[in-house]
């Protein structure tokens, strides 16, 4: 018998506590702002966005957080996910490379965020809360929480960036199967919204100004709150059960990553399949390289600065330090919406700084043109967030041809593509152009970045 | 711990053949007529549409019928599929009943379609045969093909009936996305295709004119065939994978089902689930309850007559005896597009007039209603078509409340609703009718049936 195509865990395996990054860091994360008095926040700033638990999560610096039964219960619906074997793909690219790649679009909402959103609705629910608000961009985030907040009976209101909620109507039709209700952003719900349209009725909106405009609602209503799907560090802990769980699967078939590969946008799924392995060579285990694939459009990492940032464009939120573009910076309308934020997850940041993790970038044609092969080889249609990390992928196993090495390549295929088949159309049609931002307004968002004194 | 939500098989228990009822009927099936001569077909007749093997295993008595290694090589990809366990859906009926769900769309092409898109391209490809030809109602059926056929390098040309090719053009772009060509049926690639457009260019087509413009591009060409996703004997065996993993599965959950329910358009995925437990009944072991859910849109097993008819609208098919709504029947527009046929597979036809199975009809709003409920219990949103499965069995659950008994329920969730959210769109907006058939034009159609004198 062959070597097997897929590696399963049985539900009993499924991770019983998340992996917290803080714990092995040998540096600690730069302190979060108050944008008013740029001293460092503490919880009570948080809590009019958050319950405590979560806000206890974002500094803990304990290594194993319990996942509390109740999230369990409902992750067993779809996890503990297939890690598989491409066996196809690596008889198409004619590596020597083993490909393996985790996939989460195995869960209700078709990607890896209900990995959060499930216990983001737990804690929520837990701490009495009726109802959330939240952003999303192309529309993997909204189904989630819209999924996840229904279970544990919580209302959810979901800020649609106005182009997508145009684009990608069906993704609004799953969220109020699910019971949420969403509207385009900018919207009249908000004064952020309605300063907005004020001076531009037609603007397409941003995830900058959907995250203002849900935060503004959260922090008026004593019991609504705010959720969001990437960034935060109690977010990016949440995903760490896909790297615990593919490195038990790893060990199923009897090798290790040499190279680990994600796509970028937040930071989640990254870090979800990344942080386990690099928590091992932080503690002086097996290191990995780690490479973080950014869209060319929107490169934070390669491009970025690391500095004190806003992450919403309505300046509302607190000052992380992270690889940022600038909230003012407008990403061009590239496909790959969930990947479309100016600023990168402080934690991703920080590893970078650290030297822990690679990044690069590649325009959304060339990952398109990765997608369909992959898709033709083993059958997945990626979405266009996930079809970077396939890029990244096949460029490793190509390397890995051209020097003759038999390496072990992990990548995590963070979602499918059924919601996106208008961008394959545009696809196949040739109507899909590689769009660059502009380097003056880079520049301009740039030079415009807050002044933390601390910093000068 | 609780019982386990999901029941999952490893890969090296993938059935190694598929399961052939007509070994195990007590009388055989009605033979199937030459339209011209009214005599039986032998083989001869079916070479021009169909390679040898796929002939041989139609009339095979054998009861296994090997896999071919690779097809179970790219079974592997998504098979074995998870058996779950509906707790939540449980909880919500308050029924002393147990639900299972076997989960169909975990394939690449998000329906049970690939268990026989892949044997039939395989069969094809091995008899040097270089193109497919099919039709596609909803479209899952096309993506199937396309898929599979992609895998084995043949080229496929998909006729998808034009109101779903208008309604549809997400499914359009996965089939284009596995390699294939799509065009909408009436087309004016074939002499009837170009027929119908002449009497109507605004056509809607059908499943039949479709299947006729599939059939005429086959018989013409040396090199091209012809692929069918339901009806026929072999592709229902094909499904049997189904039925066979959740025997072990429900093995393994130490339960036996009662009540098995699937939904019916052509028979295939309900014959997947069901047929090896009614092939277990037919050899003197345990009997189940069988239960088809057809659509009261189209209700060939409930109002259709069992006679011999054409499986296609311009008559170019053999006769089989099934039940059927006439060859001219066209069904309301309802968004179960995988349903909308007027024939039913002869073997699930034969074995309801053996009293094997049970069929039962419901319309489409309480279809959709049923899957909502499904998807706020369970995180999966349905396809249409499997929306009728989860109809049957919330129905079956609640008469278990209602007599106090805790039977075990099985049902086949034989794919996902991703590319179908513009009907739940229209379900949410109130804009989703039940729309009933014409009864005099169901009359017309009965009575315009072909005369058989053997019949007589």
């Amino acid at each position: 018998m062959s070597e097997p195509t897929k590696y399963l865990l049985d539900e009993g395996r499924l991770p019983k506590a998340w992996y917290n990054i803080q714990a092995d860091l040998p540096q600690p994360l730069p302190a979060t702002l108050h944008p008013g008095t740029l001293q460092p926040i503490g919880p009570d700033d948080l809590a009019p966005l958050f319950p405590m638990e979560l806000i206890a999560q974002e500094v803990s610096t304990e290594r194993d957080i319990e996942i509390p039964e109740p999230v369990r219960e409902i992750y067993r619906l779809w996890r503990p996910a297939p890690l598989y074997r491409a066996h196809r793909l690596e008889r198409a690219l004619q590596t020597p490379a083993k490909i393996f790649y985790k996939y989460e679009g195995v869960s209700p909402a078709g990607s890896h965020k209900p990995n959060t959103a499930v216990p983001q609705a737990f804690y929520n629910a837990a701490a009495g809360v009726r109802r959330l608000t939240t952003e999303t961009g192309a529309g993997q985030w909204g189904t989630s929480l819209s999924f996840a907040g229904g279970l544990f009976g919580l209302e959810v209101l979901v800020f649609q960036v106005r182009v997508s909620y145009d684009q990608k109507p069906y993704r609004r039709a799953v969220m109020e199967t699910y019971g949420a209700r969403c509207v385009a952003s900018p919207s009249t719900e908000t004064a952020y919204g309605r300063s907005v349209l004020a001076q531009r009725p037609d603007h397409p909106g941003s995830l900058g100004i959907a995250i203002s405009e849900a935060v503004e609602l959260a922090a008026q209503r004593a019991d609504t709150k705010y959720a969001l799907g990437s960034v935060l560090n109690h977010v990016l802990m949440h995903q760490t059960v896909i790297g615990l769980e593919a490195m038990e699967q790893m060990a199923m078939a009897d090798t290790w990553p040499d190279v680990i590969v994600g796509c970028v946008g937040g930071g989640s799924n990254f870090a979800g399949i990344a942080f386990p392995f690099i928590g091992q060579a932080l503690r002086g285990g097996t290191r990995a390289r780690v490479v973080a694939v950014e869209p060319a459009a929107c490169p934070t990492l390669t491009r970025g600065r690391y500095a004190y940032d806003f992450g919403d464009t309505g300046h509302m939120t607190p000052l992380t330090k992270m690889h940022t573009l600038g909230s003012t910076f407008t990403p061009p309308g590239f496909h790959a919406g969930g990947l479309r934020y100016h600023g990168m997850a402080p934690l991703v940041s920080h590893l970078k700084e650290l030297g822990m993790l690679e990044a690069v970038a590649y325009t959304q044609g060339e990952c398109f043109a990765a997608g369909v092969q992959f898709a033709r080889a083993e059958g997945i249609v990626p979405a266009p967030e996930a079809n970077h990390a396939v890029k990244g992928a096949i460029e490793e196993a190509l390397r890995c041809k051209r020097e003759g090495r038999a390496e072990t390549i992990l990548f995590n295929l963070s979602g499918h593509g059924h919601f996106d088949m208008a961008a394959y159309q545009q696809y196949f049609a040739g109507a899909l152009t590689d769009e660059a931002y502009d380097e003056g307004e880079l520049a301009a968002s740039l030079s415009s970045l807050p002044r933390i004194p601390a910093e000068a």
